[in-house]
């Protein structure tokens, strides 16, 4: 109806009831009840309970009984959804033009209308600036709690608690360059303790307090997310793209989301487990956006408008996560969003520059960077260094390959076993055993960020990690450059050191990604790929330093000369072991460029990213996003990949051939009770309305909500209005003899231009239509006449059907 | 037919004849013809004539007899398009997945085949390497050649007329550091010609050689456009657009047309005039691209799939013009593609990349830099700056707006009076007076890329321009850096030149913009931007030196530091001037940003481009290209503009109210004199099947070329068939009586799933589907009857009218 009642003089009933349509139909959290966390008991955990509980996915009954109660005219509820359904992006685009056409009529008639409607086209930029601010703030904010935290671990600042170890030697007077590390002011827990931090004894103390910290850390984390927020775990990501395209999940980006996320995040990566902070920065910052959409008008009522802040949302999130807007907008673009316009966009930028400088003027790492791994290189490289930089993308893509099957593996065990119902007890195991293996190697007792940043970092003269231990380092006849080297002790110690953090990494990884406490896969995809990268780096450095007479180095690397930068081989495994996982590309390539700022190296970047993504696809054909959303059996349409078949509609519609014909509603000849016999022996969303049974042809469609509603409402505010009643649905009802009940007329919650496709229509032209319009359902016809239906069900059932996975693993509307 | 081919068994016959379709319907020129000149004189040229030349639009029965001379089993010709026409993008799509379908089924059967698979899976990627490396290669040789030609207008190396100005006395070794403008080995035409370079008759020596060699240039450039290659002429990317958009038009991405912009480029660039290489640039690198297909059987055959890599082809064109291979990317993604998937985000980015490559392993600039403005800034900038900063945006704003409306007007005016018969004249009338006003001012001499340069460069203790002429310029008693200082006379003498030289760039580009040779439009408006900037930041730079304890000051200025640069006040100014034009948002940051190299520098930028597009917006919503789309009556459907009026589809459907009865096909009882008396009494481009006449069920729609060959080949091929013989549409047809004639069975080319939408949806969502889908037409139903049809241009053509312009300015199908 609401397409066409500009000409037919329905638009007030129908505007209005899409403006009082209550808040409490939004993605957040219901205002009064969020304190009241009982509540919360009802709201499906993510991963596990969902099969059991089919309520979620049924019709509008339930929730419409709930409406009810704040009844006014015109019928509320109408043009809402519930839970758990998909949105129709046609309808909620038309809403949005409505608007914004009345806005701009009224604009012309007063001043203050005028300055409403400037003011309403400026929100949109307000809301981008608030969630930059906010973004970032937030982004500032858990950066130095983890950094304080993490240290915690390791002992505590006499001066002041609230320094982490670097500040609390920073402000030392009794420390010299070359031992910044080691202050007075800084306290091993063996100094508090026993007062010593030698022996055996304090290094079994300061053992045991490192994993006691860590269980406390993950044990807060992952009750705080059980009672208060089980929305908060994981990356969001999976369900941030569910949600972008058009899905509906109350409260996955409510303010306790919020709140809850930020402060687990931090205990999740403080505890030392092997999960980043970076994925779940875009969560927090959906959130950002989703809950400042509250303030706007144009924005709270609107679904599809709500996405598209979303989507700039989640650019703000990858920007403050890797200081890299220009590589957030990319991201968003292309491995986050559906609907995407060119003025989001523009906006998108706005937002994820607002939270990077937010970020940089927190300066939460003291070196006005946005991240701890920011490197700058300044040794080109040579050609020949593609081949080892291609092994690194091959060895990103078996990784990520790997990774996600295994992954997928154990997370499809934790839901269908009883592994699923002890979360704490499996955080607290996964975490126990990542710090008892973590503490001895310090490779693996740092936090991953720091473990990165050193890895990507070239050697300089000054550097005294044992990673840069080359010999013959203080006497370099040159200024500043540090030439090829033969390696010393350290680096071979490191070497033997990283290689066991790898292996490790690699495993617990697997566990930890999936478990009931926030959990992102950039920084330990990055962690497994820079070391990789290192080792090989510092290999083909001493190879060319020992053997620069070969003819692969002799016409470029001659002995003494800085050829081969370990740091840049880092780099690049990290990005290849990044696009192996998630498949990103350009995003991956453009966050990498701004990461070290050298248009030289993207080359490398690229040959890794391009070779990863090729081998990973090659061994299958999902990233871990989308892995993780057809495990959870969201309704998503996967805008990436093409439908290669060669079904047409016919096979996929319902009623399918030997089914009972399609449930139907005739535009002038059913009583109230005919409907309601309908409504209640079927549980379809939706009925098609035609012109009469014989002749099947197509008037229109009406969604079971709104019809639910609409009976229910003229039943108790209409007179008259009995069982007995005719509904009419088209533009004028016949007069009526006279001692006949009144009728009841809903041409005005009849959508008049339903979209159809014939029965011959190949369903890959079916599957873009459903893609590209955002579509709900498509009417199927033959020759003129309504034959059946396709819902977006249907379609993803199907799609699954012809991969050769079980349809039923679609799991909601 | 080709959607439901596969289960009709009809395959074979299709799919072979799209195989077969001839190269010469394809963009490109026609081979064989390609040397014979004559041949163009049937080319309409773009802007002047094209209205009095109606017969491209007319149906396909001129080419449909042409294309009958190789007549061959399955018909040929089905399933092209004729020039000046719009692809069906559904179509086009769904046939390279059948083409792809095969080849995947294929691959299984034999090692040959599965190699035939891997390497066309790899064609595309092989494909962006050939494009990045052709347009490189051809931006580097434009550079060099137009560096040399320009250099030559003001005399001539005696070590070897081939080297410009800089390399002629690179070599020298009398010349010093100071004088390395000055060397014995170059020659103004004045030394050569009277054998001195000093004195008033010297100067007019200069003087008449600059004018006449910028004559010459413009008289070839023009004179070479107009014999050989009409297409080459102006900037491009307004047809490009409409290419990607789906449209085509023959020759215009031809070899022909490649080979004279490039040349005509470098004559139109030497000759002094205000126009830039950029915008040529990115239709050289399509042109490229468009080639370059014609050696993959996957892009010569598909028109859908050609615009992809013509997308990518437009990134590396701006890629290699700004050296900004992201900007590149995101210029096409935001600027130029209609239908951009994200493979072809990664594809573009690789072109790009390689495009960049190959022009930096030139090196054109001898300084390792792709563009000759590039530049690194190192003062930071104070919040106060934005002040002026969102001035200049304003200024962009304006100076964008009115330069449309001004060029626009003018250009009407050339195409409608006699102004437009005499390109060659009015060339060299623009030539003679820009040369004759340009020479006596040294900033309007220089090249304009040279200009932009020199204002964006922040001055050094080396610098010996006039911009750099400050007081005490060398008694600083820091080391490097420069502290604000008083001006001296050489920048007070240069302000004043550089305002004479913004009044005569802003006035002569209108001009310029739209005459018949290779012009871009970024280079001027850049220019324009930079002088305005350059000269608001010397003021603020002054204003700071000499009130340096004013309020606005005096927090962050002390006298003698160096607190604004006015470089960057140039930088700002040429992206609001830019943006002013036209109307880029993300991809001109980005260009600019990657011309800086600093991410601090993002905001003053952001800032500038954001005013003035709003400032620019508020005059006219359109940017340059979408007007000179639209004067040229291109069947361009603009994607970011919302369609924000009212009207339903029944208000656009032909027929209109009072019009006869839409023209039908039935599906069975019409005969092959019947429907070609219809072909001959409608021009229409397509025809509706339906049931019967009076049940106006729709089955299909049938394509007025596809018919016409169809019958015509039946006439000549099959046995029998003659004018009284029936026509079937359907499955099967019934068994006839003895001594009828054969009948002819065409639902082979019949396409079973046509669009439909229903009388009352409204055309918002009309226009939203033909954008998406990139449908040419859409049938209308009411209540499952066939009731009219919409076609792309009844959709342009409402709205222009809804937009109160003329709607008849559509001019192509």
């Amino acid at each position: 109806m609401w397409r066409a009642m500009d000409k037919r003089g329905f638009q007030q009933g129908s505007l209005n009831s899409f403006r009082s349509s209550s808040s409490d139909e939004d993605l957040m959290d219901i205002p009064g009840t969020a304190m009241d966390f009982s509540m919360r008991d009802d709201v499906p955990p993510l991963d596990g309970e969902i099969q059991e509980d089919k309520s979620y996915n049924g019709g509008g009954i339930g929730s419409s009984n709930r409406m009810m109660d704040f009844l006014e005219e015109p019928i509320p509820g109408v043009g809402t959804y519930d839970d758990f359904n998909t949105i129709d992006w046609v309808r909620e685009k038309s809403r949005d033009r409505d608007r914004h056409r009345e806005i701009t009529n009224k604009s012309k008639e007063s001043m203050w209308a005028l300055i409403h409607s400037v003011s309403d086209a400026f929100s949109g930029w307000l809301l981008m600036l608030l969630i930059g601010l906010l973004s970032g703030s937030l982004a500032g904010l858990i950066d130095i709690s983890a950094h304080w935290m993490t240290d915690l671990k390791e002992g505590i600042c006499t001066e002041g608690f609230w320094f982490n170890h670097e500040h609390c030697c920073w402000n030392s007077e009794h420390v010299t360059f070359e031992d910044r590390d080691k202050c007075p002011e800084w306290n091993s827990w063996s100094q508090l303790i026993i007062s010593t931090d030698e022996g055996a004894f304090a290094y079994i103390v300061n053992y045991f307090m490192y994993v006691l910290w860590a269980l406390l850390f993950a044990f807060l984390a992952v009750s705080l997310v059980k009672v208060f927020a089980p929305y908060a775990c994981g990356s969001g990501i999976p369900e941030i793209k569910t949600i972008l395209s058009g899905f509906i999940i109350r409260g996955y980006l409510g303010k306790w989301t919020l709140i809850i996320k930020t402060i687990t995040l931090v205990l999740a990566v403080s505890s030392g487990l092997s999960l980043g902070k970076e994925g779940p920065l875009v969560h927090v910052a959906c959130c950002c956006g989703n809950i400042l959409c509250h303030c706007f008008n144009k924005y709270r009522k609107n679904e599809a408008k709500r996405r598209e802040v979303l989507s700039a949302a989640a650019a703000a999130g990858v920007s403050v996560a890797f200081g890299a807007p220009i590589g957030g907008v990319l991201f968003s673009l292309e491995e986050v969003s559906y609907y995407f316009p060119l003025k989001t966009l523009w906006r998108s930028f706005f937002a994820a520059l607002v939270a990077a400088f937010t970020l940089r003027s927190i300066n939460p790492f003291g070196n006005s960077r946005l991240v701890l791994f920011y490197v700058e290189f300044h040794t080109p490289w040579h050609l020949f260094e593609l081949v080892p930089f291609i092994l690194l993308g091959i060895f990103g893509g078996l990784w990520g390959a790997l990774f996600i099957r295994t992954n997928i593996a154990w997370c499809r065990k934790r839901k269908t076993t009883q592994l699923g119902k002890y979360p704490v007890i499996e955080v607290l195991v996964v975490t126990a055993i990542t710090a008892i293996l973590a503490f001895p190697n310090e490779y693996t007792r740092m936090s991953t960020s720091e473990l990165i940043s050193e890895l990507f970092n070239d050697c300089g003269l000054l550097d005294s990690s044992k990673l840069c231990d080359y010999e013959n380092r203080f006497n370099t006849s040159k200024g500043g450059e540090l030439p090829d080297r033969p390696a010393g002790v350290g680096v071979y110690s490191a070497m033997w050191q990283l290689a066991l953090t790898l292996i490790l990494k690699i495993v617990i990884t697997i566990f930890t990604f999936g478990m009931k406490i926030p959990s992102g896969l950039f920084i330990p995809s990055m962690a497994v790929g820079a070391i990789a990268g290192r080792l090989l780096g510092v290999g083909m450095e001493q190879l060319a330093y020992y053997h620069h007479d070969w003819a692969i180095f002799n016409s470029w690397c001659s002995q003494g000369a800085d050829c081969i930068t370990p740091g840049l081989y880092a780099m690049v495994g990290a990005a290849a072991c990044l696009g192996g996982v998630t498949r990103m590309t350009v995003s991956l390539v453009v966050i990498m460029f701004e990461l070290t700022g050298g248009l030289e190296y993207i080359v490398p970047l690229m040959a890794a990213a391009m070779t990863s993504k090729w081998v990973a696809d090659a061994l299958g054909r999902e990233g871990i996003y989308d892995a993780h959303i057809r495990l959870n059996g969201y309704p998503f349409l996967e805008a990436k990949e093409e439908f290669a078949h060669k079904t047409l509609a016919m096979d996929v519609m319902k009623p399918r051939r030997n089914d009972p014909l399609l449930t139907v509603l005739t535009q002038d000849s059913m009583t109230v009770e005919d409907v309601e016999t309908v409504i209640s022996e079927t549980t379809y969303s939706g009925f098609p309305v035609v012109v009469s049974r014989e002749s099947q042809r197509l008037v229109g469609f009406v969604l079971r909500r709104d019809l639910i509603i609409s009976i229910e409402n003229a039943r108790k505010k209409q007179d008259g209005v009995v069982s007995t009643s005719i509904i009419y649905f088209t533009e004028h009802s016949p007069p009526m003899p006279p001692y006949t009940p009144p009728t009841l007329k809903l041409r005005n919650i009849l959508d008049l231009s339903p979209f159809t496709v014939t029965d011959l229509t190949p369903m890959e032209i079916v599957v873009d239509i459903f893609r590209k319009l955002g579509l709900r359902q498509c009417l199927v016809t033959h020759n003129g006449r309504l034959l059946g239906i396709i819902t977006k069900k249907d379609v993803l059932k199907h799609i699954a059907q012809m991969a050769n996975q079980d349809p039923d693993s679609i799991l909601f509307n």
